[in-house]
């Protein structure tokens, strides 16, 4: 049984590779690509990635999982050789449902309609796009039967990127959250407004990336095993636990874009370096999930990158980089300027109190495609009409709604709810750890992050893909993903803030 | 057979992805890997080069192969598919000869090896090398065995860089060229020397960079596909007929290394954009020899980036990059400074006059150690023997001597003769050039490289590998690959500089 696993591993060892090579195809063709280099790099990733399917789904695997699994059971359950069968288990048995000609199908169709987006939202014509969003919308529902029978068709979606995580698990949490935050939301609109104007003036690119390295360095980056480059989309991948790279975009009149992203990428970083070392080449390697990922970038941006005690320490030296910009904006006015609440259109650069209505809107329109009710042609309108609700604003084109996205024309149904599930997390987190270190928010203060890096890598980072999110989560915080945590932090952190 | 010959088509478009790939993976651990990304970089090039050591080498390749060679006969035996075929069997026959086995195993020993040269280079000492040197020999030896029987034993390896050359033909061209260069040495030294001190300044880096842009836009490199980045040591590579890729490396303090390697790479670059894009994902892609390469690199960094026309237009805007170094030097002291010629130790840092015996001397040692006259620990001896006989110098120690270059170290006996056929070639070629383009030299000297890289191009670069080197080469100029040209052409240049 011990050659048969070792025969498994070297297996799928191989498929690793194979899958580390892709990330690395897709990282050089938005970082390096001259761009005549595009239909060569289609080719090579559809024979990578066609090569990784095969490699993940050939009889031997099939063959040596079956024996694993019945040998799996005299195993310490939480050992990693039992965990290690379970996970490549549940890989393979996704795989081989969806057939390798409607995998090829859809990466063509989806990359096609990457181009139709484009030219759709430059031109702000949803109608560009409609015809396409259709053919993929038909694709995902015919996805999900691949894995019928399910509770709910959206279910097989939600799985891929939050392994066991159910479609009603999510609906209830959001719903106990979105009301909260619309009324959350409402107290601050009608409370008296901060100012943020001084993010908005010109900022040198090459001081941002300067001061945005020493951040990132001070969380505890390892440049030995990672390295930094601009890109249009900001994004962390890694083609080892040993080379975790991220990017960050820079505008050259707004601070704000450059600064929160590279430590939000830092904190999806800091995750995949932190993976246990015995986990490379494994499908234990990388994170748990999109949620758990979110939850540590967030932390990292957001928990700690927006805090008082963040600032108190690093604000001092941004002013030297910027005297200029900033000698004449105390540290309250920064403090306040950089979480300014505005119910706005794009998700992206949504604040804290806004960024998971934006999430809520797009899993319900995605639910309600995928139930059938709704057709992608009444999109539009039904965006419109829950941002207003939600949010309060109209989006005055498509451009700016229901075309802001990129995800749907990649094909990526499933996804959107990770964001908002991440930013619950991250506070379930923090609440532990403040209990945990009591002087965490002191060393904060001084710039320190050792013992916080420590405590996420040791509950979190260190074990890759082994546990499932929720098992995870409860794990670590003594419960499931839930939203109370996540609004104690908002109401504290905004009745502050906004003096309610 | 046409569906049979586009069913091979397509196996080799995928083995071609998969070298691609690979040449992606070597050029981001060059450019951009982090240290510790190494071990990783390891495995997943171990598994792609496999993996294209498997598609090859696939029975439905030789099968294939076996009915279209009947087929052929009845094609013109000058047309693409014919060709194709021809090319395609070459290499599936010389990739089943050698067991995979041993691929992985040679692959495994030049890895460590590489480590071991870079240890015993830095603390100047053959004997850590010598064990690792003596492996490689030996499996150099295995390897040509693979392709016996053999009119030399060193055929099998020259045959992998030069495809249907002989060592004895080399040899002979080698032998006619020798006593030349060693004479004209002789009569340059004993005339008077010219300057070069001013090449040794402080030379903003970042101007060289854009000096070098310049140049090589100019040239016709083609930036949509293709980008320059830095490296250790300077390279081309491709990933595509559409995104070929060069690298420099900048020395603050001397001008003349990234000035003529920036040339030296775009020369190989436009070989590579050049080739005909019914090439792509086909074994015609890419240069027909490295001899062949090496023509148009030393053709755009020495007979067009060394010649007085080339600086007639360029050596005022130079002298704009940098007035501080160059106002005071005229066109005819940098001329003749940029071509100065002095016997070093340094192959990679060799004039013109000196660089084809360093390569000899190379050649002559690689034979006698493959025909068994030469034993590894008595390589110093023989090296620095050799370096008094031909250039009149001695290395002071083995790191500067026989320890200088790279290439044995990584398995590659039988290479280093093409870096000399190259420069014989291309001043082959420019005899033919000049007859047949009248206005050239009028040309360069406005600047304008148009008619040039035409030239060229139609006759070399558009044919990829379809052609043997040296077919092509008599198909071009009317003779195989001999020294006269490159002995008029250096005995003309240097007679002007240096007045004899």
């Amino acid at each position: 049984m011990k050659a048969k696993l070792a025969q498994l591993k070297t297996l799928l060892a191989e498929k690793d590779d194979l899958d580390k090579v892709a990330a690395l195809l897709e990282w050089d063709q938005q970082v390096n690509m001259p761009h005549d280099g595009a239909e060569a790099r289609g080719n090579q990733m559809g024979t990578i990635q066609r090569l990784a399917h095969e490699k993940l789904t050939s009889p031997m695997v099939g063959d040596l999982l079956k024996e694993l699994k019945v040998h799996a059971k005299s195993l310490d359950p939480d050992s990693d050789d039992a965990r290690f069968i379970k996970v490549a288990n549940r890989d393979y048995k996704t795989a081989v449902k969806v057939p390798g000609d409607f995998v090829a199908e859809f990466s063509k169709i989806t990359t096609l309609s990457h181009g139709v987006w484009t030219a759709a939202r430059a031109e702000d014509n949803f109608s560009i796009f409609q015809p396409s969003l259709e053919k993929i919308v038909d694709m995902v529902r015919r996805y999900a039967e691949f894995f019928a029978p399910y509770d709910h068709v959206y279910d097989p979606l939600l799985d891929i990127y939050e392994p066991g995580m159910k479609t009603s698990e999510v609906q209830a949490i959001f719903n106990g959250l979105r009301s909260e935050q619309v009324a959350l939301l409402k107290t601050i609109r009608n409370s008296p407004q901060v100012e943020n104007d001084f993010l908005y003036q010109p900022y040198d690119v090459q001081k941002q990336w300067d001061f945005g390295v020493e951040v990132i360095s001070q969380y505890g980056y390892d440049w030995n095993r990672g390295r930094q480059d601009k890109s249009a989309h900001p994004f962390t991948t890694n083609f080892s636990i040993n080379d975790v790279r991220i990017t960050t975009r820079f505008l050259p009149d707004f601070i704000g874009s450059a600064l929160f992203s590279t430590m939000h990428e830092g904190g999806h970083a800091l995750y995949e370096q932190g993976v246990s070392q015995i986990y490379e080449r494994t499908p234990l390697g990388g994170g748990a999930s999109l949620a758990i990922h979110e939850s540590q970038s967030r932390m990292f941006e957001n928990l700690i990158g927006r805090s008082q005690q963040f600032w108190s320490h690093f604000y001092s030296r941004l002013q030297e980089f910027f005297p200029a910009q900033l000698s004449n904006v105390d540290l309250d006015t920064f403090y306040k300027g950089i979480n300014k609440v505005e119910p706005s259109l794009i998700r992206v650069e949504a604040d804290e109190a806004t960024y998971n209505l934006h999430v809520m809107l797009r899993l319900e329109i995605e639910i309600a495609l995928l139930e059938g009710n709704l057709e992608v042609k009444d999109l539009p309108e039904a965006w419109n009409s829950r941002m207003e609700d939600y949010l309060g604003v109209t989006p005055p084109n498509d451009a700016q709604g229901v075309l802001q996205d990129v995800h749907w024309s990649s094909g990526l149904f499933g996804y959107f709810s990770t964001y908002a599930l991440g930013n619950l997390v991250s506070a379930q987190l923090w609440e532990v750890m403040e209990k945990d270190m009591p002087a965490m928010l002191e060393q904060m203060s001084r710039g320190e992050f050792g013992e916080i890096l420590d405590w996420v890598r040791t509950r979190i980072h260190v074990h890759g893909r082994k546990y499932d999110p929720q098992e995870l989560v409860q794990q670590v915080t003594g419960s499931k993903i839930d939203p109370l945590a996540y609004m104690r932090y908002l109401t504290s952190k905004y009745s502050q803030i906004y003096g309610f």
